[in-house]
């Protein structure tokens, strides 16, 4: 999906909400049994039950590969019922290099069709381009993520030396910043806004607004809101823009919204509620 | 497999080698299909021809995930096909954080049942401990690697701030490091080498020598020897111990030594030699 079509569905229902597919088989319903066949009809009547009221959607790969063989299928027919007009992320965090990361990116840009993967930043350059290879799709690299332990190592102080001549004169400067802010730097120049997105958590608000000014054309993906407590009205004053800028994930809220056999429709409430709600913010904030 | 298994096996061969099945389809002996089950009568016939020489398999999860569910299939029935004597690896890079992790530790330590998963540090504890807790499998977590572009992020110097209190009175300290030191050096804190091992590229002899004094007793999986061009003896003279305390891993110059249909004889003979050395390396280095 291009840029153009994300931005022009975003705008057009005034909604940037990403429903998290990570369906966990022992957290189903009540009535339905426990195997991979129910995890797929499960996510087809959220599908049909939430596609109104979000722009995306994003599963999470863990909780298919948990099933195996039959978790894979599952998670191929569901992106294949997902509409086309919304975007479909693969929340698979990988990161290999080379060889090895075209495999990847052949897994989720072709084998499943889907328009975005995740990816972690670990090991260079080297395993995030083979994405950016597929330049019709999106690569969404890990900035800061929504959990507590980020700050083990994304908010270590890192230190850089840049090297420039000044009058012909070798000059060092040394620079500080966190390792999550030197990797989103070095990721910016590897692409653009039309095919780079970066993953910014909604437990970190205040690091959201000054990625926004450093970055105002990259769309953030934000996980946190909901029931690791981040806040949706935060995370929109913070971030939100003319474009959107932002898919704002919630999984487990809306998944979870009920164990009886009314699920779809608990869960459509609460999208609906999201949905309502990215509506007044996108008419407040951007007026 | 515990680490006394693991130890016995590499001390009764004299052998560290880990036999990489990341097996490309479209890199298949030229006689066969380029399908999901030759994949599968490949890996077989190499793991006939190779388990003489190697004491560990490593399975790279993006050549099978390419290939979707019918690679998943694959990747279930190889493991199944390794010998018990032999300790498998999911060479999986994965890294997300609680339930998510959970999730994938489900998946390779229980539906796949391998012996170890490699795992990807930028998350933090969050995205290591849930592996961690199964305290009878092992966790690969990625240090420095063989790649090129480690540079852009794993050698980044990182500067910490200690806390103590000397004689009363409040002292700060600041220690410098690499990245990729700073994470060894927290990850050691989580778990000891009876059930953590560390990635260290083989293209990096000076570092691993330094590692193997700071972390005597963990294993070190080492990838980037042969095609990557990291030399066996370096590594070995750098890292080597009574323990093996190695698992060098060769996956091209094995699996692609002859596209015809002698390819399992010539993996073997590739194999053999890789033993030979060790064995050699073993009773020279360690007399």
């Amino acid at each position: 999906m291009t840029r153009t079509a994300l931005v022009q569905h975003i705008r057009s229902k005034k909604n940037y909400l990403c429903v998290g597919l990570d369906t966990d088989v022992s957290l189903l319903p009540n009535h339905l049994p426990k195997t991979a066949d129910a995890v797929l009809q499960f996510n087809k009547a959220i599908i049909d039950a939430t596609a109104t009221y979000c722009v995306s959607y994003k599963i999470n790969t863990a909780f298919y590969e948990a099933l195996g063989a039959e978790g894979w299928r599952v998670m191929q027919e569901t992106v294949s019922y997902i509409p086309k007009t919304h975007f479909t992320i693969a929340d698979a965090k990988r990161g290999d290099i080379g060889n090895t990361a075209a495999q990847y990116a052949k897994a989720f840009f072709e084998t499943v069709p889907f328009d975005a993967i995740t990816v972690a930043p670990y090991m260079g350059a080297d395993s995030v381009k083979p994405f950016l290879a597929y330049t019709d799709k999106w690569t969404i690299l890990l900035g800061l993520t929504s959990n507590k332990s980020a700050a083990d190592f994304e908010l270590l102080t890192v230190q850089q030396t840049e090297h420039h001549l000044d009058e012909g004169v070798h000059v060092q400067r040394k620079s500080e910043s966190l390792l999550y802010e030197a990797i989103m730097q070095k990721a910016a120049h590897w692409a653009g806004p039309d095919q780079l997105m970066f993953v910014v958590g909604a437990t970190q608000p205040q690091a959201l607004m000054n990625l926004r000014k450093q970055y105002p054309d990259y769309f953030f993906l934000v996980p946190g809101v909901g029931a690791q407590g981040g806040s949706l009205a935060d995370v929109s004053k913070a971030a939100l823009t003319a474009d959107g800028g932002l898919l704002v994930n919630v999984s487990r809220a809306i998944l979870y919204a009920s164990e009886d056999e009314d699920y779809a429709q608990e869960a459509a409430a609460i999208a609906q509620q999201y949905a309502h709600e990215m509506a007044e913010l996108f008419d407040r904030l951007l007026a």
